[in-house]
């Protein structure tokens, strides 16, 4: 909390405002105090207006516009930002072994600086206020620009203590390194920036972790009081790998519960292969899912995510990395998720079910469900009185959303990233009328531009041409 | 033709041109010389420039962007834009019976004109220069409108002359009625607008339809040398009713190759409920369809098209109407094309093919498939001498696309309407830097909310609460 964002008194009048409290209230013509970095008042605007017009240094007229919570993306590379286009249309081996590894192998600690600063522009102008980073190789550099950003953030290192087939230069860790450097990790970030920034163990996924680094994350996170983020059951071949050589059933969320891993505080990224025994032990461990749908499609299958928030399971929306999906955007996601999951229906019962993850229910996803997600409910994740100031002013009149006949759904079907005008994080303003505050946005885009081009040539990465380029 | 188009000379240099010609030929620094409404000479940039840029009366230099033909929506109810949000997350029964109908039946002659005014800005935004509509009620306002919009179009009347539960205000018609007044707008409005409209038949849907309509419609078309737009297997009731009323073993196609429907003329949205044999009925028939994903993912189910396109058949891109989507976007449409089809292929292999449709083969679909789709690659769908100046100007330097590490999958996978800086249909500009030229577009945004607000209110259509509004 700097001083001077303490002092500010900020009042918002005149607006639909969707809290996403446990009420799913809706002020229809509300307002909302903002105290330093802190909700301090919601109500109807002319009550907020009467009582704090003379005490606001900030009075900003909402007329038309809609105000949310922040969005919350629960699983994003911030380091493959400069890696989009990479990988696009082709195999999984491919796209591992030939794209992702090399790229990531031979990135420098600026490129990952520039990377997240590349990704963050784009968390913001699609409204999010916080994200889970899924695991990259220089944490220190993802604090450095989620710091100048003005974002919240849950940033997690990628450790593999086993597996075949990763590059050369970029050496596997011991398991005590890649506790020891995570402890370090917490020790320097967790809870800097004004309490935007927090440390996570990572786990790049099962395949490239040994028991005793499952175990050790499992231990020190408890030590920590902090979540684990690991990418869980993404492909039948890893699942098939769990059963093959580690002694379970099924796969690998047996195998995780049978060694006691599934815990609330457990990030669990995609799970789109679970068998419904799997989904009822997520369930009961109150493990957290991550649903990146874009990626889903694209890579990994259809998770069961109808049956998943059947079950109970605190389900969240993730952008994935550039790599994976090219589109970094939760407004996007929103619209993919209620796509994807009626669409899915089709396979089970032969027609789509249009009813399927209404509206209401991606909203949460995108926000509560989030903060949920990202342990950090408490603070974020709805518009209520003593909650950060973390939220978005939507203004849907344009081509995109008029008319409004259903404000709800009109947010998530029909709302592009050029609706959301201005963005809020911890009290102070990172974009405003559209323009970020916090960066030099042509700056990093050239920054960005060149370190991509150079990174590539570093790694040997050769893009084929599609057409015939003269 | 209008004379001051024809004076016009403009020369296009240094971008990217991305012609989908036969040959895919893409200049990296290219040039392009526009002569009234005409591609009058394509090349490398540095030739044009040296031998036209003293007759050229605009010279616009391409720096860094990206040229392409204008894109072709082949499916999109431009009447029902006044409808966005109307019918999000109901069955398909509430949808038609108490939402789509009532909406249909109550709008007058000018919110049919607005509607298509508010869709054709979204249609422009999103780089659209040509589109089909599926068949609405006033067919002369559609018109009016496009004609004011500068855009392309095959229009179509909806039309019905038998079915069920259909609203009391809204009387069939009969089967005569039904071809005359089609052939009425045909006088009227074909070929007008300085070539850009084009009148083509409707046929709403196979349950709407007698036999006599179908062969009417199907030789009427022959008689006026145009097309026929249809939706077709939309849903598995519809072919199970085909099979139970008209004597077929399987569904709607089936059944239209055996009264030799099925011609090079047809249109066919959506098509997903298809067999094997069906897909190669279409196919030897030469039947063009046009791929819906979000409306399909939404109501439909997962239409067959690598199998399609696999056989042959020309498939093509359409957003279909706003209440069955909500973006009206086939930049968004090209990324769920891609995202759908490489996921459908987990419930076929068990695993998504991240192969699957390449964005080389999407580019084609929304752009010469598109024109083929609609009869009129003689003319557009490609950047070729002769044909007519239908293009538009992407801008990727921005958050949304850089790094643009490969072209081609970059303007499917990554580029926002936000990208499209410039669109240019018939020689003369419709959006320059992101500005409608042909329509005061607030204005409009004004009317639509208002017509919008009025229609559902004499339609007695009610949205519930999704939340609790105070």
């Amino acid at each position: 909390m700097t001083a001077d964002a303490k002092r500010v008194i900020t009042l918002l009048h005149n607006g639909v405002i969707v809290t996403m409290d446990p009420d799913t209230r809706v002020f229809q013509t509300g307002g909302i105090l903002i105290d330093g970095d802190i909700i301090s008042k919601i109500g109807h605007s002319s009550d907020l207006l009467d009582q704090f017009k003379d005490h606001a240094h900030e009075i900003i007229d909402l007329e038309g516009k809609i105000l949310l919570p922040g969005f919350i993306n629960t699983h994003v590379h911030t380091s493959q930002q400069l890696g989009r286009g990479i990988a696009d249309d082709v195999d999984l081996m491919t796209w591992l072994h030939q794209r992702i590894w090399p790229y990531e192998a031979n990135m420098t600690k600026e490129d990952s600086y520039i990377s997240t600063l590349l990704c963050g522009i784009e968390l913001i102008r699609s409204g999010v206020t916080c994200f889970a980073e899924a695991g990259g190789q220089h944490v220190s550099e993802m604090a450095r620009a989620v710091e100048v950003l003005g974002l919240r953030a849950c940033l997690a290192q990628s450790t593999m203590d086993s597996g075949q087939g990763l590059p050369g230069n970029w050496a596997l860790h011991t398991t005590d390194y890649c506790i020891q450097s995570q402890k370090q990790l917490y020790s320097k970030h967790h809870d800097t920036a004004d309490g935007r920034i927090r440390i996570w163990l990572g786990i790049r996924q099962i395949m490239n972790a040994t028991d005793k680094l499952l175990i050790d994350t499992r231990d020190t996170a408890k030590e920590l009081k902090t979540g684990i983020h690991m990418h869980v059951a993404e492909i039948p071949y890893e699942n098939q790998l769990v059963v093959d050589t580690r002694e379970v059933d099924h796969g690998t969320v047996t195998y995780l519960e049978k060694i006691n891993f599934l815990q609330g505080n457990l990030l669990a990224a995609h799970s789109v292969w679970v068998s419904e025994a799997e989904i009822d032990l997520l369930s009961k461990a109150e493990v957290k899912v991550s649903h990146c749908p874009a990626a889903a499609m694209r890579m990994l299958g259809f998770a069961p995510i109808k049956e998943m928030m059947d079950s109970g399971i605190c389900v969240s929306l993730g952008t994935d990395g550039a790599p994976s999906n090219n589109r970094m955007s939760i407004v996007d996601e929103m619209y993919l998720a209620s796509l994807v999951n009626k669409g899915r229906e089709a396979y089970i019962k032969g027609t789509t079910d249009p009813t399927a993850l209404p509206a209401e229910t991606i909203l949460k996803m995108a926000t509560i469900n989030g903060a949920k997600s990202v342990l950090w409910d408490n603070e974020i994740g709805s518009l209520q009185i003593r909650k950060k100031a973390d939220l978005i002013i939507v203004d849907p009149f344009s081509w995109s959303m008029v008319p409004v006949n259903d404000c709800i759904s009109s947010l998530v079907y029909s709302m592009r990233t050029e609706n959301i005008e201005s963005v809020m994080c911890n009290g102070l303003w990172v974009m405003k009328n559209r323009k970020i505050l916090t960066v030099n946005e042509g700056d990093v885009l050239l920054s960005a531009k060149k370190a991509s081009n150079e990174l590539l040539k570093r790694a040997g990465i050769v893009i084929p041409n599609r057409m015939n380029v003269i």
